[in-house]
């Protein structure tokens, strides 16, 4: 809250203060709690695990909105909170329009919050996830699995390589788009918001402010990375290994993004005068945002017919790789759930045979493809229940569903006129924020770790 | 076919030459092809089981279409092949407008079509698919594991006890019909299609043209018995026991219906001037004839509110019990993926515990939670690649998902003004007719079935 504070300091916005007290009052709380806690370490169990988790991005979420509520920006309750969440699970949904004329600090502090809630994404799908047996596959289990040794002897070599990457990813991508036309200011918060894959702009017409198609590749490109495994570059970086890119899902995630941009792109070619390259641009930028749940847009992609819009609306499910910072039902999950449908309809004509399932060389067993089901299930249901909570406060279908499911995977915006690409949040009422805020939760704590919390056996002594 | 030519015969209608000729001309094929195959009796595989399976629904879709396609109706061929292919699955769509002033004879073919088709899907669900080992549940195991004896020791008494059943259930409702009001050809017409969960009506309102709250009541109690397992039926019938009536399933199933009744007809009475008694026979009338995958409408309910479309939406999945002639993902199925969730969650906090699904008194293993998991993915893999299908051909959003699901569930009407209750799919296009086609007769054969052709294992010698 003090980079803000800064930054609104610089400029001159009497904001400033708001930022400066936030930072004294949680530093001082954190402060309390921690002394009135000393000499009571807990001990560590799953159980606590859990409940440290949902804890922490509970806690982050309540710490961003404070001063949000508490700003120039006039918000309610509902809608801070929105928006702090938006940003803590990098989802990309916004209820504040008129970005444009917004005063710095706000803008950054929303970038910001993003930027660490993709730190903690990739550290929870990487250590704590794996630990806690939800998220069904660690990558780190299958590397060590391969290798003799242990690819990560020194988990502080790891944090190191971690953060080091990260950095330098931001810094080359904010390089990168000022050396495409943006200004210092927008530059640092779109690199930002593009590596953690949360989608905020300081535009309410977002990339479209730019009009630049050098800018959307750009974008597009530092999407794609931050929507693949970290532990692919961390072991590039320490250990100048790169056997690890053939992880299946990288390819297939590849493979995804470039099918669905190029048929869109086709259908906007033959279906409008832009010229080929245009339509390729828009159409592989809207792509890439959606998938690695970033949420960017560079136009209103609902004027592209219907078949752009349903794949728009499909893609909004899917989701990048395991331990990179995007949601969704992600590519490795995807994978296992072809495949053990292929071996499924192998078994019924040869009941007797052996029909293992595999992924890439490793073998999927019994217990893990029912966790990748299991999670799909999940998965849908929650989509199901929360569409049918958004209906009950008077959204339409189409907004309710596509809104159900942009909130779950942490995509950002759904289909439709009110929160589509050329849309926002602010028109849905407090309760369907509430609801769209509790759906981002559970999407990006990959949904079991907040369940576990509503049941009976989990709080039994 | 001959029963059509006989009505129209009776009306004087011209159209009786069509069915006789159809008769004639199938009838002649069909006994060429039996004579030529004479002597070479097939030797019966699993494999060749899967072959007759589709052959048999293709060959019912294809004979049927023929009077439908020769008749004065001038239908398409894809027409033609869709109202046919709709009447086999017991599915309720319909591409004929003006039904009120067509000839009876088609009419009562297409009613007919509907409930031969009815008798396919009980006895594929209770004997064919079990077999196969498709379908995941056969009650008659889980019968026989209950009881030292087997339930049906011999299969006539089976087979006869069903169609007392299903001939007498289909008396009973067209008696019904006629004691509140229709007159006797509608209540042939739509007493047949009750029972068959099929849903085609003689008239374009279908049960809006009657504007009777009983017959509304009794069409609903009729398709709630069509969406139950015949097998507890004729247990009741052929051993007098009621103990099967504890199959978790029915009481699921009608609780299904109830609540989601209850929620519109309670939104329904507070959103509209209309009284309770009309709000809840509506709403339990229209629900049950989604959740059981009929189709019949008494009125458009999409202008219900947002809520109540949803509703109609995530019903549309949902279907009846196995071993009913109803379609969609059936409640067994929901049962056990909710208690396999369950178990899944507690698995998290206790890694080491043993933690059983159970369906009723009965144990789901391992196996069995993997095959109706894999249904549900391969069931929503299907409806995404419909639903983007069918926007291809230039549908939109709504009514491709809607469309798609509610082809491949067999259920009927979809969502929206096109193919929603009020409309019908005459608008649709040709390439969208034969992609719904194909989707009901997936739908209909539980998928597994028809994608086991599809695998070049299944064709290897």
């Amino acid at each position: 809250m003090l980079v803000p504070a800064l930054v609104d300091l610089y400029f001159s916005n009497p904001d400033w203060r708001v930022f400066a007290f936030s930072a004294l009052f949680i530093g001082a709380f954190s402060l309390i709690t921690a002394v009135a806690t000393r000499g009571n370490p807990a001990v560590f169990s799953k159980r606590l695990g859990f409940l440290l988790v949902n804890m922490l991005w509970l806690t982050l979420s309540v710490a961003g909105a404070v001063p949000l509520y508490l700003s120039s920006l006039e918000l309610t309750l509902a809608d801070a909170f929105f928006e702090s969440v938006s940003a803590v699970t990098t989802t990309g949904s916004t209820v504040i329009s008129g970005l444009d004329s917004k005063p710095p600090g706000i803008l950054i502090w929303r970038s910001l919050l993003r930027w660490i809630g993709g730190i903690g994404i990739v550290a929870l799908g990487l250590l704590v996830l794996p630990y806690l047996r939800v998220g069904g596959f660690s990558f780190f289990k299958m590397e060590s699995s391969n290798t003799a040794e242990k690819p990560f002897a020194r988990f502080s070599i790891f944090v190191r390589a971690f953060f080091a990457i990260y950095i330098g990813l931001t810094v080359a991508c904010a390089l990168a788009y000022g050396a495409f036309g943006m200004n210092l200011f927008d530059a640092v918060n779109h690199s930002m918001t593009t590596i953690s894959t949360g989608g905020f702009s300081t535009h309410d017409a977002s990339f479209g402010a730019f009009d630049s198609l050098a800018l959307l590749w750009t974008g597009s490109l530092f999407m794609a990375v931050g929507g693949m495994p970290f532990s692919v570059l961390i072991l590039f970086l320490v250990r100048g290994r790169l056997d690890s890119v053939r992880d299946p899902q990288i390819l297939t995630y590849l493979l995804i993004m470039l099918v669905i941009s190029l048929v869109i792109a086709l259908g906007l070619r033959l279906g409008s005068g832009e010229s080929f390259a245009w339509a390729l641009s828009h159409a592989t930028f809207n792509v890439v945002s959606v998938v690695t749940t970033t949420g960017f847009a560079s136009t209103d992609y609902m004027k592209w017919g219907p078949l752009a819009v349903m794949l728009f609306f499909v893609a909004t499910f899917l989701g990048g790789c395991s331990g990179s910072t995007a949601g969704g039902l992600k590519t490795y999950r995807i994978i296992i759930m072809a495949n053990t449908i292929r071996a499924g309809i192998r078994r019924l004509i040869y009941p007797n045979g052996i029909h293992t399932v595999r992924y890439g060389a490793v073998t999927v067993d019994a217990e893990m493809q029912r966790g990748v089901l299991l999670f799909f299930c999940a998965y849908m249901a929650l989509w199901i229940f929360g569409a049918l909570a958004l209906a009950a406060t008077g959204l339409d279908v189409l907004t309710a569903a596509s809104g159900s499911i942009t909130a779950l995977a942490n995509v950002g915006p759904g289909i439709g006129d009110i929160i589509g690409p050329a849309g926002n949040f602010t028109s849905v009422g407090d309760p369907a924020k509430l609801i769209l805020a509790l759906l981002m939760l559970l999407g990006r704590l990959e949904i079991l770790v907040v369940l576990v919390l509503f049941t009976p056996l989990f709080w039994r002594d």
